[in-house]
């Protein structure tokens, strides 16, 4: 370990309401299947917001925060095999054992050993150095040809959009409908095009963000459903039928009756978004249009192929990012991801003193 | 044409809550694509209470009820291949071109020029005859050592059993719930083992569909939600995870949400019965369980494949029938349905003076 | 009909070993399925050259030839629905009725009426006018934005390459490899990157073919079998494993040993070249590594997706053109290409005295 | 360990076509994730006279022989969770780590550092104890209500039939075809009727094999290619199409061939037999059949799915076997076997003094 005080400075969950940028101690292997990483870059989410506002049951009091990074290996369990200390990886959202029932099957965010624990109910990246469980399932190694900051998604908020456009069952010639522009809704934009969408139409209430979409080429059609009627728009671009396929990335009631009125008969409904109230599922009314509605967290498990994504410059997510700051400046940097201040997407901390 | 009257008697709905046996034109063939079929047995269904009770908002008056049945091929039309006047064939509920969008995609319940219109839209088969437009689409041949009672479910509820079992994503060695022990519960049960699942678990409140599901083998544990808690209970008999497949079949908001809960993390619910109410989704409450919703009605595309199963033996629908009325007895036969009198599971209509 | 003579200009195969530029009457609706085009480009494809050799045993003498173009309506049948005189319209090399067995599963290269018919065993393309069979089937509508050079290759090599990368089983993040870089390999090549292939490897012994797949960016790595050992070259590229998918284009025993050689355990290899001869599968060798070949011809039953990918820019087949010619000067145009003529790719047949 | 002489009885090879009975040191722990079993049953299998004469390559001498057994686990490794001392289970005949890049997809047989080891490369069953390593993912729990025997053949044959069956891609209402009546074949078969085949064809020279098959119904149609031709039977027996699926379990040019002759176009072969010549694959005749043909080993990673169908009834491999010896006359059995003595199809090894 090459930090002498032994000591670092972390962002820190009280447990009720507060964080604060602390000292902690240095994080050490605790399992045989741990590594140490030293973090290069973190970022802040959404889900940090729902944290400190208590919205997250399983989240404990006096935990790092942060679940979004990238890093250098500093030192690996007797176990481990696919890192070493010196390997720059990308860290994944969920800690999954790689074993167990579910993820025999790629239901890893049902790990019964795991799910969402980093930042969360063990201390997460929002610091200088993290430890990471499982750390042969957790961490993808960066190819040399691919930043830091291109790679810094990968765990969250792109591993999020890939198994959106995933489980949405696109095939080449699809017109897919993403229902929100912020960083989810964007990196299943991306990957909706991976599997061959070639139309892509964005639905937000923020011109700011459908006017990114658009400008960079990430979304082929924008529409502010407070503009036009959604249903009667997606319709007309589809002869009639709707989207082949929908992710919904919003999270609103809104959003939810979009999500399926959007749809043509027999599409899949991605449901990427983490809800705050009940949905309400007006079966009747549906009845014969034969949807799918796939619900629930990513399931992270195959990392490599969307870092392939990356390294072959078919997915770009570094227009996400619009705001950096060190680590040690990290609650300015909540104020401003909280606020949206500057057209805030994505906030990176960079380590003190780079 | 054998009937030299060309009048014949059929169960007539005059479109304000009322049915009567009434005398009616012979059918003919009016489209190239159209066959008229000599009825030799038809049922009475739960959807055609729908429509007297005025729930089916697609239904038109003066319409001759009926759309599950098997019968004898009497004329086709100039551009029928696939059948040929005298044979047996059992009769889609689903109306379908086989040209369109959804049905080049094997969502005939989409087809444009489609869907339910037997005994809705369009004279049904409770009658002596009834014209069945595209025809090869619509009959699927009876083979020889099939009896017209064997086959007599495969249009409608046996079609929709399967089919809800299809989507299940059923693997062999699975469990698999099916919520409602009725006429579609019990031919989802039949079709689930078909597909290889080994543990069949019938939920009702009806105790006597319960034992007649446990009698004849067509379920391996039958629960009673009255009197356990089906959740726990499930989950008990799996390891602690719920079942791998669910098919709900019941249609009411407690079946609905017992539907969801008995499912494992990443199952798919197959959302089968007609829902007269919206249904609620508590997403927030089911976040990272990741289920898989499909819902709507039956895509009958692939009769074949059921009626090679009643061939050899595999499926057998003939304990479903319980009572049994000559067409002339309709009324009767309506009256005992509804009533659900004497364990009354489903009605077959017998030619009159057979 | 806009053609006053009632006779055009045709290349015939006389069933000989021999064509010739010849007057034919016009051709006229048969079926009330057919459609009548009017050819605005068409192409010669190595199959044409096959026929004429005699190794298509199912040709016909006294056939027109051709088999890939596109056109405009003249005239459609009385049941032709899904295009009407005027539309511009990419035809299929496959006739197929859509209604039988094979044709419902999307198998309709072995259509029980149908199959590779057009220039084979009915008159084809390489004229001014050609009667479609199953029109409705066999004609893609072709978008305004899309120039009739962009379709021309919709209806056969570009299908091909779509079906050899469809049933390659591609996900997004695979290394595929395709063997032959000519007209249909650089079309699999283009096909399997969108279905999200990020490395796709060339390899040919033509050196201009495979600087040709560089330059225009279709492949990412070109390798040359008589420089390089191919097996041991593509392992270096795949840590060790071999390419995740194999599409085999090129149709010699060197070239199917390539490609089971280059495949990394459990890949497909597409099998999509037309041998002469029979080939060899040495099974005790391959043993345990669990490949999947997939043999045969085009299933084209889909052509709507791969003209959407045309639409969005994300196929463009043009570069695979190199040589032009009017009908009248069609003999000319068999020279070149079939002497691979200053390094002719496709040769395309335009209307006498555009 | 119960066995106070340290030693045990069990069969060798000795690497130069011979074996022999002889006393060997118990095994004992070597790696975290091993686990020790003392053998209650172990069977004799094709492959291992394969190996005595010298036609395994990787097989070493002076390994102790066998890869199908059931046991009793006496002692674990410190990092094995699934199995306890006392539990019966079932062993794979694949040694595999489950954390490669092929055990991650599922492709155990090409485990980076597994595949067939138990038996060929380090010391198998056909003994009184046994080393499993990576215990975890080689053995399969046996529930309660199935013997030893029931579950004897899970690891290899069962397995293995299974696996054939499952990648034949059957769908309920198929007519499969199994060349080979010998215990793969009949496993095939079981499992074939488990995706919901309906009409099972065996093929066979043996005529006691196709008799068994046939009096166990674990073939609804049982034909002897020395009687009749395979092609032209099947055919007439499926509308003229050919079978659904083949899979091909006899591993000989004759049965090579009849398996592509006999499937229908579009149809799945597996090659499940192990081949001792190279076998040729004729494109020319069969171009446009679009076959699939999946070769090579068994992929045992879902034997708890096996498993399950066994507890349920719905296979029973029981009938395999025919003969039995205690170990102490292993060499009286591998005689009985090797000469097909009295109709033998599969032989037991016993405990000794059981």
């Amino acid at each position: 370990m090459h930090n002498a005080a032994q000591t670092m400075k972390a962002v820190v969950y009280d447990g009720k309401g507060h964080i604060e940028l602390a000292d902690r101690a240095l994080p050490r292997i605790v399992e045989d299947t741990d590594a140490i990483v030293r973090v290069t870059r973190s970022s802040i989410c959404t889900s940090d917001l729902h944290i400190i506002h208590g919205a997250v049951s399983r989240a404990l009091p006096d935990t790092v925060l942060g679940h979004e990074f990238v890093g250098i290996v500093e030192e690996v369990g007797s176990t481990v095999k696919a890192i070493a200390p010196g390997d720059r990886v990308a860290v994944n959202v969920e800690t999954f054992c790689g074993e167990c029932f579910f993820c025999k099957r790629g239901y890893v965010n049902n790990c019964v050993q795991g799910g969402w624990e980093l930042g969360c109910r063990i201390d997460g990246c929002q610091a200088e150095y993290v430890r990471v469980p499982f750390a042969d399932n957790g961490c993808t190694p960066i190819p040399e040809s691919v930043t830091d900051e291109d790679a810094l998604f990968l765990g969250d908020v792109l591993a999020t959009g890939y198994f959106g456009a995933e489980i949405a069952e696109i095939t080449p010639g699809d017109t897919v409908a993403v229902i929100g522009a912020g960083p989810v809704g964007l990196c299943a934009m991306m990957c909706a095009r991976a599997f061959g969408a070639t139309t892509i139409i964005a639905l937000d209430i923020d011109r700011s963000r459908l006017d990114r979409a658009s400008r960079e080429g990430i979304a082929d059609i924008v529409l502010d459903p407070n503009e036009i009627d959604p249903e009667e728009t997606v319709r007309s671009l589809t002869e009639g039928r709707g989207a082949d396929a929908v992710i919904e990335c919003a999270g609103t009631p809104a959003t939810f009756e979009t999500a399926w009125k959007i749809a043509r008969p027999n599409a899949v409904v991605s449901v990427m978004a983490l809800y705050e109230e009940d949905q309400v599922l007006p079966l009747p009314k549906m009845y014969g249009k034969n949807l799918v509605f796939k619900t629930g967290g990513v399931d992270a498990h195959c990392l490599g192929r969307v870092m392939a994504l990356i390294e072959a410059g078919r997915i770009d997510t570094t227009p996400l990012i619009t705001h950096r700051f060190p680590l040690d400046r990290a609650m300015e940097a909540y104020r401003t991801f909280e606020a949206h201040e500057d057209g805030c997407m994505k906030v990176v901390l960079t380590p003190i003193g780079e």
